[in-house]
């Protein structure tokens, strides 16, 4: 095994849009783990959009990074050595690691992978921190009923495309909005959406929901914010429920962004709006971890991941998910399996 | 007794702020009630914000009035003539009834008024709709638990001022914006508010609410909506609540109103945002209706009308709302009691 090591380093704080400047891949040295500790070899890496607020100078729920910190995101990755009873070399875990070659992992934080339920890169997607978000997200917070009209945005997202298929298990119309035809047609072709809509060339979401959605609008998850939104808010119906899951489309702003005012829209329906945060829903996550793994073991549960390959390439991977580049979930390929290298 | 009776109706659509124009009062003769109903001669009428949705050609929670339909709100009356077995001539009752000297009203439809606990006004203010609202939108919404900061918007009107007296009842601390300093001052010392913000005289919420919030806000409950609203966001705690009752500053926006977007300022604290009716409660209004009257009968929940003289003012009490003009309950005195005339 070589003692070098790579692992990427935010550089600057980006004003606006990130770009490359804000990223730097610094060698360092392989590190040993301690007592209780993993050395995982990478083999994927997760870029998510929340990674943004942590370039951040500012407090929220995710820490945020200072410059010269090493990013962190999910892993999956291979054991390598380990220092505890749980997990032997060569077995596959997933958990919080940083965008590196190796790295080290406390035991009691990492879950074991299973390759033969999904392709590990899965447990960054649909078995992993994307897939609970939708799972609860929806559940908990859109509560959706038989009969309900749901609409997504980020619909072919790792989150959106999940929360399609759920609300589909649960009887209700599933409307997606994503940015391209491709995922459109995945959608509705594969995923099983009633209806999608590509903002991208669609001129009147008005129009487009009032065709989608005829009934109105029962659930909103949102994962995007902007114009689609306010399209949405104009259709809720009584009772309506808005998971507020992501922002995307206002995450690069520096100024607080405007737009029209929801809350006038918000009395009569009686529509009730809630921010979303996955980890509030922590001690349940086995259960949904098991669910969803069932769903997908059955091939009930569609998925699909956007893989970029080389740590390298990770920063781009980031940048590209603002530019909707990814179909389902966008992982990096750090390193192939064992005894492909 | 007279047979000429007056009534006011809606002579115009408003564009944008309503005017007098859009108000005519109109002679009629007194109505006569038919078996199960009554005929109450008006003694106090409502008027109300929420009316200006009425006047407004769109569908929402209340029925929207045609040009040359008759106005109707909150009333209480003493009962003429009754077609019923429930009342008797004499009786003081309030329900819903045409801005008018005369009006029948089904008895099916209406409540004792018992003198002995509050004036009849007071009916139409704390002991009636505005103080079911603050009740179950408080309770029920905004969910204040012990040691929150809860924040009010419109403070001093008819549903504030009972919201705050009731959050303090359950231990909350309590910040109330209004429009005067006599408004303010009636809010501290008569309420029992923490605190009071003149919105008017404050050049900057945040930094007032900051003096006054220094705990971050847990529950906010709004009546009015703007720039107060856009502050008040960006102090949510952890789990906030926030119970969107009213938006009095937009009510006579003619186009959709624009501001800061709010939608990315709830994820990291999750906040949740209501919009409230107080017709959803109906079923318990029983139980709002006697711990309410418990409370201003033994002298624990204070309340204040301001009162406008005489029918043919109605459309000047009702334009007031909008100015800011009454502290409490807005109401119209129709005639004095009998005895009195």
């Amino acid at each position: 095994m070589t003692n070098t090591n790579r692992e990427w380093v935010l550089a600057a704080r980006p004003d606006g849009e990130p770009d490359l400047d804000c990223f730097e891949l610094r060698e360092t040295d392989v590190p040993s783990p301690n007592l209780g500790e993993l050395l995982v070899r990478t083999r994927y890496l997760s870029v998510d959009p929340y990674m943004r607020g942590r370039m951040r100078d500012a407090e929220s729920y995710a820490e945020p990074w200072d410059v010269g910190d090493a990013l962190k995101g999910g892993i999956v990755g291979e054991v390598i050595e380990s220092e505890s009873d749980a997990y032997d070399a060569g077995d596959l875990v997933t958990g919080e690691g940083r965008w590196a070659d190796y790295a080290t992992l406390d035991a009691d934080d990492v879950a074991p992978v299973d390759p033969t339920v999904a392709d590990p890169e899965a447990y960054l997607g649909v078995l992993g921190m994307p897939g609970r978000t939708a799972y609860f997200g929806l559940l908990e917070v859109g509560e959706p009923q038989p009969g309900d009209t749901v609409v997504v945005s980020g619909a072919a997202g790792a989150v959106g495309s999940v929360v399609g298929q759920i609300a589909k298990r649960n009887g209700c119309r599933v409307v997606g909005f994503a940015g391209t035809d491709e995922k459109t047609e995945w959608l509705t072709d594969d995923l099983g959406f009633d209806a999608a809509i590509n903002y991208k060339t669609t001129d009147d979401y008005g129009d487009a929901l009032d065709a989608a959605a005829p009934d109105g609008v029962d659930v909103y998850f949102d994962n995007v914010g902007g114009p689609i939104t306010d399209a949405v808010f104009t259709k809720l119906n009584l009772d309506a429920r808005v998971a507020v899951c992501g922002q995307i489309s206002h995450y690069n702003d520096e100024e607080v962004p405007t737009g029209p005012r929801k809350l006038p829209q918000i009395i009569a329906p009686r529509a009730k709006v809630e921010g979303l945060l996955v980890s509030d829903f922590a001690t349940r996550f086995e259960v949904a971890s098991e669910r969803l793994g069932e769903w997908v073991a059955a091939g009930e549960l569609r998925h699909r991941e956007t893989v970029v390959d080389g740590l390298e390439n990770a920063s781009d991977a980031f940048l590209g998910l603002f530019a909707g580049d990814n179909i389902g979930k966008q992982v990096v390929r750090v390193a192939p399996a064992s005894g492909e290298e």
